[in-house]
């Protein structure tokens, strides 16, 4: 489950995507390959996948690009009229239809989908060896985030969020510094968080923003260094804002991102070496017949970072 | 005279920057050198030069990276407290005196500056043979990023103003389109009027603001097409405001961008090779005694786009 | 024609490429739609079109990165044993089959083929205003090369052949200086020809080899700049060799280009615009019954740059 | 201790570089600051640093630029006729004598010179985590390009030597595959030996080639995949040859590196972090007196990695 699946269930639409039909949820699947249609090689009856949930055109200017995440005619499971794959069986691509080895559990098959926003937000933001990083928000996305920048080789990974229950779970898969942002006061709050009483600490050099908070987000935008990226994840915000002094003077660079490209490779590869640990990420099981309550766990309470359905329960 | 130099002769201060003794404004300048210092060779007397007007420390991080323009030790003409070059002798680093062939006028030698505040937009732009570039404002910076633009060979030249005189001058010099945004009615206007009566017709993927004005910042950043980067050279401005969606479901890369860095050595081939046409942009020549005329002369009158001061006149 | 056409027609293989059956040879062409199949827009008949002629799988990890001329599973026109378009009605993908606006010529059409493989140089070497190019080989990809070099604001564009005319098209073309490497001297005598008489000539920082041959490649890469890119787009050469001391001293970067990828539109664009003069090329036209002469033209004539050959005639 | 400072030794020259008089070698040292010069903070006296051995012009273009490594007037230690670091008291540069904290031990301080070197090769590889990285010598570079590399999050880090003791250090610190170079036969035999007995092995993307072995490095090169970077750091070697056809092809970038340009504060933080292990390399220690005996310990055993000499002791 997604909080964007959460999202359609709780309001029936995400700006302008609408649920005007019955729409099946569900955009993190894995699962075995049962029947393949005219093309696919047979022999991959059998085999275990993990599905990338957007099947894009290959025919447009960004298609042939590289860039298959822009591309305006994708398919994407759960975004209407496209149904998503919270079902016994369902007909996928087969590119996109990644093979795992037996090193990926089944659960981290399906986990692989958030795990490409991480690499695609690391990917944006140049993550690397020489990179400090703040993350906002600690939520299934912000811990993915977490674990590839960790993964990479970061510098430092400082991680914010409301709650210390998920700072906890941060500091337990990685991160070297956490911060509860539940009272901030005034515009430069979080600037004096992250100095504290050094003034020489350094500041961050990359944001992965996963809240879509637009306060936060400002806030955390001006914390940066000079030459900075920062990269805007988290999704339900309405405008971002940033004093054009703070842009301009350091010469910071923001984008935004949607979904990913090309990046279940990595993340298998990641997966399979133990380089992310995407099990832990997992708070709850049910099955199939008990969508609904997976799909309202995490708004129970805000422990719960990922419920998952399992069919064959 | 650049609308810095005016609003300090106007305000006293641009932001944080405030006048509190008497200064020498100007930085945009060339001249002849009259004297060496230790170290310099003797033989560079009387070589013409052109002044980069900005001597970083050449030890901080951001010097060392070839981000001379990020140090923070800078010390840069006309910016409080440091003197500028409206004299008729001034003391410059060698290092920063850029000797300039024949084929440089002394103007052009002087309009090197704003060129360089150009070049930078562009490559900051990623301005090239298959971009189409919407440049926000007329006045001297965005003829000069428009200039830079053509020299490297973009596919569209799209120029926005208030004033229809400023976009003839744009037409003059290269724009292919423009568009007097005087009538912006409704947060898509200019969207609108880019579209015009064709609807395929393809969106700008750079924009370079060179207004600082909020509300065209904004409107321009949502005619982009996917994967479009943003410039904003234009100051003076607030906050920068852009919807999140806009900028994610795009993928739309924005950065601001604080004066250049290692961009005379270009501006000198640009100027000498007539691939762009500095002379131009003079619409006035006053002497010395004369500056607080050629301070105010874009004030008066929207059409004046550089006043020079000519020390020698 | 294009020099492999020659080169299949003389000696029936490419290095690996062997011909093992009748082929209809020709990838640079343009043409009318006819007929359109199954799922392409019937409004497309009558559309004029330049040929892209390599379809890739689009499924593979390259395809889906963008970099779709690296695909193995390419069907790439008049490579074994896939037919080229040398015939009055061929049938090719809608995808790879662009529409050309009336202000590029038929001509011009089947030459974006060739242009595409200056772009793609030009791209791959990083050639913009700032850069010295030189272009080793002024045949029919070289003077593409040029042509784009130029369009993207080159500062210096200095072009080498064996053969006076084709340097003088070269100038005409835009090239700001020409060398005849006929009588190259000892390891180092371009790097000599290039600084002349003038020691503090500044050596080119992108060399863009368009002649295969090992010789010459080697005293290109040597005369470079630190920092300098250097493409190698001739083919037919066998071993790359370069001094490890040069390569590293000034680290240079050296990459191959194999044929293109999105590249049509800026072709389409520059060619539509005037930016390129492709007809220019065109030094012999020839009906379809004469294609073996056209074929065999330039064998016979170092001044044939480009042979043409059309099937309405 | 360094091969170069023993290539001194033993020849008197590298290259062009040729020991006219008296030179004390040593370009690899940490001490601390017992004196500082005018304008530089005396507080420093006390700090332990760790010491950056080139220091550039600042004035050139290429520092400008920030690839301060390229500076045609560098000074650098041990390199002739600059004298180096093996001495108890050296004038240094106060911007290159960097400060390291009580975390980096005087050991590791020392060998931040070495571990920039693999710095610099995977910056310039782009090494990461979504690529597979093959990395040609055991030596004291190849084992820090390993460190860096493993830092980074590498999908695959394949080591190849001679020598099994050196491939038994290497897996040691992370090396996921090590395969013995001794018996090379035929020009694919790499190539074999990576593929093995699984065709469907993938090919590695980057190559760090740490041993200036001609031979060697061409049979690595053509063992790499489409678009795979490739970083020649291992010098001696005379010249690198690659087949044209498999440049091309594959489209693989080649780059030579040239020491190493701000490095020194990532160096800093992996070593302070302990995602690297520095001291792991040291195999003897030595007493200045007995400087002779370091500069040749490991011509005597390829077991010997890093003989480091202690003025203190």
């Amino acid at each position: 489950m997604c909080g964007s699946d959460t999202h359609y269930y709780d309001h029936g639409r995400i700006g302008s995507y609408v649920v005007r039909e019955p729409l099946v949820l569900g955009h993190e699947a894995s699962g075995v390959i049962e029947e393949v249609g005219a093309g696919v090689n047979p022999a991959r009856v059998g085999q275990r996948v993990s599905i990338e949930p957007g099947v894009p055109c290959r025919r447009c200017r960004q298609c042939l690009a590289g860039r298959y995440n822009l591309c305006p005619d994708v398919r994407f499971h759960a975004t209407p009229p496209i149904d998503g794959s919270l079902a016994e069986l369902i007909v996928v691509s087969s590119t996109f239809a990644h093979p795992v080895p037996d090193s990926v559990s089944d659960e981290a098959a399906a986990l692989l989908e958030p795990l490409s926003v991480g690499i695609w937000a690391c990917r944006k933001g140049g993550v690397g060896i020489d990179r400090r990083v703040l993350i906002t928000g600690a939520g299934p996305i912000g811990l993915v985030a977490l674990q590839v920048a960790r993964a990479a080789g970061a510098e430092e990974l400082i991680v914010c969020d409301l709650n210390d229950d998920r700072l906890a779970a941060a500091t337990d898969l990685g991160a070297t510094r956490t911060i509860n942002t539940g009272d901030l006061d005034g515009e430069d709050a979080l600037a004096r968080k992250l100095t504290g009483s050094d003034p020489g600490t350094a500041p961050p050099d990359v944001l992965l923003e996963c809240t879509g908070h637009a306060g936060l987000t400002r806030q955390a935008l001006t914390t940066l260094a000079p030459a900075a990226s920062a990269v805007l994840v988290g999704m339900g915000g309405t405008d971002v804002t940033i004093p054009l002094s703070v842009l301009q003077e350091r010469e910071i660079t923001i984008t935004g991102t949607f979904r990913y490209a090309n990046t279940w490779p990595t993340a298998i590869a990641l997966a399979a070496s133990g380089r992310v640990a995407l099990e832990r990420l997992v708070t709850s099981r049910h099955p199939l017949a008990d969508t609904a309550t997976a799909l309202t766990a995490s708004r129970s309470d805000p422990r719960n970072i990922k419920a998952l359905v399992q069919p064959q329960l």
